[in-house]
């Protein structure tokens, strides 16, 4: 048997690996006209574009927490044998790192940022280990103006993109930490007590309140106390309350804003203010769009620290979420014209077609197949669902007019070949 | 000596690894920019976006190739602990791969794609390991005329990006290899021919017809002929003269395309045609843009196989050969007005101003630092090259109207709040 020549016709399976997808267009058409919407408000807010690598050091992604198990891919060069390099996991950490690398950008900075990030752990079922994520965040700005101007942009994101039915939750951590240090919680015990109280959609009240009392350390008649304290949603902090009278100052609905005394977010990194936002017909989709501030985040590479205040859209859930709502309109393709190839002798009136609905603005397409049938060409049209077919063959030639098939109405019209481009402008309004 | 406490206080280098690198705002809004004009014309020639994940099974990637020292990196989730994936190389393997498990996308299927690439190679100075790709690829037409149109729309992007003086050279690797094959070089000789004749740019004339006589196995009459053949740039085959006529019949300029007897391109995979762009006044730069017909990729994957014809473009080299051209605008950012914070008792106009110019599309940030000091704000606004300024403080609210300065005339104008836009979008034009 001639093993040599089996390995060279043994197939390779076109499969990914877990927890990685493609989006074919039907789903990127949509998920980038969403992003160019999120791209808009941006810029519109004066955030400007930043880009990292994907591949940073390792111990920029993890500093001191090397030991702390976070799920990172390592990346290992062809030529190396071992690597201190990894996949970033999110665009906080490696915008820290630019600042300190560049301490002379002018402040305050406004940057947003897109791109991939990923999570190396063990894939599971329905978790992906790559996600889009879209960071604008505020850096070297104290006021409590950057935190109410983000969460602006939060609300300004979500109506442009038709949701209406959302809240923003918010509160600061830096405020449940003061409470839990004032009843008594010792300095050891707070950052874990933060982590359990962050638990609280995940577990049932009972378990909740269990877990902030066992990480608590305090007695059964106090931790009542200071758990009823954080479930009650009164009496939010000064700070979380001046930077929601701000927001609602800046133009977000006071309706849409919920002081919400248990928010504190998975981020041991911040250190003021935290909100999310939740859409609410979709409830056990979670935070579609959270941030908060984070000022020491910089001491990791610098003893100088920069304020900084920011949101994180994960694009794929928000993406997800929109679907579910019916606020994306899924198409095939972005071509509105194919122009049919019906002959070669034709070859030039069809470029003519293209180049003067192009120059007007028209995606168009000169069908590229070696079917010269009208009735195949027209069924691809019809399966790409493309709205618009020019039909120019034999008896065209002979008008001199070509003609134009709107395959959404079935209306067919004659029209001049000079008068192509704005027939069809009109008919795609 | 408290070892523990030094190590938590110990910085980590805001650093790189080699061969990575930033995008800060000045580079990537121009580059962004670049990036609108190339999409555009992609989906005005009827390519749809579409994206695959950056990490892809290894033996995906590199097929039978496994042991060919192609140069990836290999990625390892932290709770595994060998790895069969690695980060792409390139965007058109995933496509194949992408076509093979799903055959029933309708063909021609035109798709665009986005995206990073990573090489693991050992870092050398001024080669980078990441860089962003845009390719657009038409799968599933024989017909040379979609080769043509490929070759048009890099005709069609050069222009948009206001290169003018540039040459699109052309030439077929089936071709060449006929020839090769036709003076007697046999068939185990071929490929490793085509290697050594794509060295011409890299080599005196001497070694390269060296090379390229050793690799042919051919006597040394013969070699010479065969070498006077492929540098004559003569006698077109007919594929490529024909490829030459349908590029011009669509509108490409006949004095921009050239025959190179000697161009076949580094990638195995091409089938048929093979073109590549050059900017004539930065030969040093190479190919900025570069592609040809490869009709055997998915077979790696399939029994089936799909006539496929595409071009890539090397995002950051076209950037920096477009830089060096004096094509490329810098700005440090992208807002267009900003309203100094000269009190919190206008922070209700502040943000009135602000949502009537976004309103209105014009990017506007409220300054969002500490000092409120007028002439603090005016020279960041100077800094980050802002154009235009609008003050309201205790002066303008007695008269009630604004004042707008332009920094870049130095002018300043007395506006009434509610025609605040309306001046400012004129000024901007």
């Amino acid at each position: 048997m001639d093993t040599k020549s089996d390995n060279i016709n043994k197939l390779v399976k076109p499969e990914l690996p877990g927890g990685f997808r493609d989006a074919l267009p039907e789903d990127m058409i949509a998920k980038q006209k969403m992003m160019d919407v999120i791209r808009g408000v941006f810029e519109r807010f004066g955030f400007d574009p930043m880009e990292t690598p994907a591949v940073e050091k390792t111990e920029v992604l993890l500093g001191g927490e090397k030991e702390s198990g976070k799920i990172i891919f390592n990346v290992i060069g062809s030529e190396e044998e071992k690597s201190d390099s990894s996949l970033r996991f999110d665009l906080t950490v490696p915008l820290a790192r630019v600042l300190a690398a560049n301490p002379n950008i002018p402040k305050p900075f406004k940057r947003y940022q897109i791109g991939k990030a990923w999570r190396g752990e063990r894939q599971q079922a329905g978790r992906y280990r790559e996600f889009l994520q879209m960071d604008a965040d505020i850096l070297g700005a104290k006021s409590l103006d950057a935190d109410a101007e983000v969460i602006q942009v939060i609300y300004e994101i979500l109506k442009a993109l038709g949701v209406s039915n959302f809240t923003i939750r918010l509160n600061n951590r830096k405020e449940v930490a003061q409470i839990l240090a004032s009843v008594g919680v010792a300095e050891n015990n707070i950052e874990k007590t933060l982590v359990e109280i962050d638990k609280e959609d995940k577990r049932t009240p009972e378990e909740w309140a269990k877990g902030v009392k066992d990480a608590s350390g305090l007695e059964d008649e106090v931790a009542d106390d200071l758990i009823q304290k954080i479930s009650s949603d009164k009496n939010p902090g000064p700070e979380v309350d001046e930077v929601r009278k701000k927001a609602v100052a800046l133009g977000v609905p006071e309706t849409i804003l919920k002081y919400d005394a248990s928010l504190v977010r998975g981020f041991s990194y911040y250190t003021g203010s935290v909100f999310e936002a939740l859409l609410n017909d979709l409830p056990r989709f979670g935070s579609v769009f959270g941030g908060g501030r984070y000022d020491g985040l910089t001491l990791r590479f610098s003893r100088d620290s920069w304020p900084a205040v920011g949101a994180s859209i994960g694009v794929d859930r928000l993406f997800a979420a929109l679907e579910e709502l019916g606020k994306i309109k899924k198409q095939q393709t972005l071509t509105q014209v194919l122009i049919l190839n019906l002959s070669d002798d034709y070859a030039a009136e069809y470029a003519e077609f293209a180049r003067q609905l192009r120059e007007a603005g028209v995606n168009t397409a000169i069908y590229l197949g070696d079917d010269r049938a009208f009735s195949a060409q027209l069924a691809y049209a019809v399966k790409k669902e493309i709205p618009l077919v020019v039909i120019y063959g034999e008896k065209e030639a002979n008008t001199g007019n070509t003609q134009v098939k709107d395959l959404r109405t079935k209306e067919q019209a004659e029209i001049p070949k000079d008068g192509l481009s704005e027939f069809i402008k009109n008919r795609l309004v």
